[in-house]
């Protein structure tokens, strides 16, 4: 169905991702004469996408238009948010990227690994800051989450400001936000506020979550009270723990080790940010830490996750050319468990406990806590920004759900709320009337980054990987005699992925009988021979016989050659 | 390392599985005449062995010694204790089950479905029998357990008893036990216990478990109150539960339906050994569910884990034919989620959702409680068995070291703990004196089930899979004249699961370029030509040149034919 162009008054709003998953968050607010975007990200591969680096956002809707495109607004630096910029700025015209001084560093820092691509235009931004962007004004507003800088949006319409809230949380002490919330949400108090688009991450969870700087004071018991060596893994990205942890390892003495790719430069944007700043003989190099007696030294490290080649994990696996773990040590494992890791961390868990360490993770104590809002804080959050309309964003469609029984509690008219689906096309249309959901979808094909392949046309070749995956492939290779009519040779066959080759010489000897004589059958008294018959032929015969021997479907490929 | 056989003396035990999984439990008890086992399951599949149907415990050191096999012992009815019994009762000599009689209706159910192999030899045991195996005395224990008949082993020997707790948590009101709890511990107060294992599944989460009563107590609560159909999916296992469901919804007027395979199964059994009573016109067929008012209808239903063919899945993906979900429904995940389908069950929830059902999970109310013991429980069961020595079982490796802990805790000392790998060779000698793990291990390959292919040389086909499935296969196929030592035609190329083949045509024009030149450089002058070698120089450049352009690393393989 042909996309309707936005009629001259109304505002359209199309989530292009980050509505029926967790990452890859883009959404674009469109009027008459301007389009801004918010967020660029990227969503980690699934186990349903084999061998997929990650999901990008589909932006052929904004290919299309990317005329109109005035600017592409940054809340913060993590992946979900910025990751999709390298591959997506150049489809869309390269606009310039409104941010923060943080989270300009980090984008800038991953730029570095695409020198191939024309520079980005980066603005920073103050939190003052009112930005004109064709007929639109933005301001913006800061938030908390797990990364300093975070900020949400308020785009200025003639019938009302568009909020959103980019990922956010509350800084709160037993479930009563601070005084610097009630600060930074008091002025929505005179707004009058059109639209809502606020997080859903951990809208199903009760009650207020966990504050960071519980998290902070758990930690600093920790290390604190360590009598040897203290390792605390974490995501890369919670820079303000990690700069906790360094600032207090420096107050109690103690020397700071940094380990991974992901940490060291995360903790270098940071003291370029200013927002870390360790004393100079604070952070020693991973050679050194031996010079030290072992209650001295904190290493901040990644792998947390059971990731293959993070830190933490080749500790684990006893590869790791500097860290022997022994019975003196603690292992912080200061992060929850990302979905679909669970197995990975339980072997982190195991290895590292076999080499004697002891392992504190947030199962057993509060040493980590997620950046996004409860479902009472979203409450909170709702009443004060009190809106018209509300659009839940950043989540699965059941999390989305979830989050408009949050939003009718805080008094929002259930015909004012819209549950998007990706690329969903949302008019708000009668001068700020009424909001609708249009038929029409904008382009939403799933985007993969899978090598140096980018593009939305992975599908097939997902297949073939999931099926590879189960039962593997098996290949007949014969050469016929076109003048007899007869195999010049015995089938080669080849198997990779299907069965033991050496325990199945048998069933192989059978295979290759059943080849001979189903193109010895078929060919007969045909010329000339019809090679795509033929082969057709061949694949059924075949299937039908390892999947009656083996119980198991392998992708079957005959290649037949005529001499 | 030849293993050393056991002394006169001596007891010798071998967990031939579940030590260092949840999972494919089996335990071998042995002494110099006679061998006796416990459990025989099987572990599902995980991630890093795709297209396994399951792993089983490695039985070679069974084998050898089946002559000394008196007897296995199933603790209750769960697939993880019962599933190898058809694979492996045939390796070693059909040796007897002892068991109670849901279980031995269990084993026997499943068991149709391998009519091939020979009858098992099925004894039913009352809790008050001693069960003499040779010179060994065996009597039993009932535990709770999410599975009604479960039960724990007690094994007399000379120096006292070993006991083997199965599966198994307490039944308690606000972390006291019942007293049926305290009645049937009571009696290992005059029992001297030389060795205890135990049950370690949840002995990281603090304090008493949910019990089965709550979640009783919660479904009953809201089938009472269901104002439209109510859908109940869980375990089929969690038989209990089941029949709690059904009463309930007796003494509420209301009938129940029952869908999915497995869900109809256990019912039967659950019926057939005297468990499940229901009035005869309680059950219906799906088919007369429209018959009765919405707010008449309990469905218990499989697919509470998101699996692909079950009841609650094909509801969500609208392919079932009696079920379509409308917005007066509701529906109760009544179990956890298993760790690795959290975004199966995410999916489930999405898509139920979306067709407007109310969802009721374990997250927002306690309609799931584990079967095993937590710490506190777990605490309390050492304090009542108060055993010589202990061994860990059920769980993966930290499991088990968080075990140890507790158990230290309940006053066994330090030395006469062994934390367990599978087929770790355990003695007790000097007449129960000491307790030591010998160098030697039983033998301990992976031994999969992989479609009809059950064995331990699968893991080659395993990684082939897993490269399969990260980035394909690239087949190249070339016909070289021999004489003229040129190619007969352009080769063919054949790819699965790489790129998407259409839009790799100037790629794939390239390939065919690389490997004419390589194969006609590499023949000059070689006679007669070396196939082998030239297929080692077209695998290397064909792989070389494809990870420069794609960054993807597929299998690559040349079918090289000379005429």
């Amino acid at each position: 169905m042909p996309i309707p162009p936005i009629q001259k008054d109304d505002i359209r709003i199309i989530p292009l991702g980050g509505v029926e998953e967790v990452g890859r968050n883009m959404t674009v607010i469109e009027t008459a004469d301007d389009i801004v975007i918010i967020d660029c990200g990227i969503q980690f591969q699934e186990e349903e996408t084999p061998g997929i680096d990650f999901i990008l956002p589909n932006t052929k809707y904004l290919e299309k238009n990317k005329d109109k495109i005035r600017a592409i607004i940054i809340t913060h630096g993590h992946l979900d948010h910025i990751g999709g910029i390298p591959y997506i700025m150049p489809l869309i015209g390269n606009p310039p990227n409104y941010t923060t001084n943080l989270t300009m560093l980090m984008i800038k820092k991953r730029q570095e690994e695409f020198s191939h691509l024309p520079p980005l235009d980066l603005k920073v931004i103050e939190k003052e800051d009112t930005v004109r962007l064709g007929r639109l004004s933005l301001r913006f507003f800061s938030v908390t989450h797990t990364i300093p800088d975070s900020m949400g949006v308020i785009v200025e319409t003639p019938y009302g400001s568009i909020v959103h809230t980019g990922d956010l949380k509350l800084d709160h002490i037993g479930g009563i936000p601070t005084e610097h919330e009630e600060e930074q949400f008091a002025q929505f108090k005179d707004e009058k506020v059109l639209l809502l688009m606020a997080d859903s991450t951990n809208v199903e969870r009760p009650g207020f979550s966990i504050p960071e700087s519980m998290v902070h004071r758990n930690l600093e018991e920790i290390i604190k009270n360590a009598t040897g060596r203290l390792f605390v893994g974490t995501f890369a990205s919670q820079i303000d723990r990690l700069v906790h942890v360094i600032t207090v390892a420096e107050k109690y003495k103690k020397k700071v080790v940094i380990d991974g790719r992901s940490m060291k430069t995360n903790i270098e944007i940071a003291r370029l940010a200013g927002i870390c700043k360790p004393q100079k003989d604070t952070i020693i190099p991973i050679e050194e830490m031996g010079s030290y007696p072992p209650e001295r030294i904190v290493a901040l490290v990644t792998g947390a996750q059971g990731d293959e080649f993070a830190v933490l994990m080749r500790v684990a696996n006893k590869s790791h050319r500097h860290l022997i773990l022994n019975t003196r040590d603690t292992v912080v494992l200061s992060s929850s468990i990302v979905p679909g890791n669970e197995r990975s961390v339980q072997k982190l868990k195991d290895n590292l406990s076999r080499q004697g360490a002891r392992i504190i993770h947030y199962q057993v104590s509060d040493v980590h806590s997620s950046g996004h809002a409860n479902a009472d804080e979203t409450l909170w959050i709702h009443k004060k920004i009190n809106p018209k309309f509300f659009i839940p964003i950043h989540g699965y469609h059941y999390m989305l759900r979830v989050h408009t029984d949050i939003a009718k509690k805080a008094g929002i008219l259930e015909q004012n709320i819209i549950i998007p689906d990706n690329s969903m096309i949302i008019d708000i249309e009668n001068n700020g009337g009424r909001m609708v959901a249009r038929k029409e979808m904008a382009p939403k094909g799933l985007v993969m980054v899978d090598g140096f392949t980018v593009g939305d046309m992975q599908e097939v070749v997902i297949r073939d990987r999931q099926m590879l995956a189960q039962d593997g492939i098996f290949m007949v290779v014969v050469t016929i005699d076109v003048n007899s009519g007869k195999l010049r040779k015995s089938p080669d066959l080849i198997s990779r992925g299907f069965v033991y080759i050496r325990e199945s010489q048998e069933m192989f000897k059978d295979v290759r009988e059943v080849v001979r004589k189903t193109v010895e059958k078929t060919i007969v008294g045909m010329h000339p021979i019809n090679f795509d018959y033929l082969k057709n032929i061949v694949t059924d015969e075949v299937s039908r016989y390892l999947f009656q021997k083996t119980n198991k479907r392998p992708i079957v490929i005959p290649v037949i050659l005529g001499v």
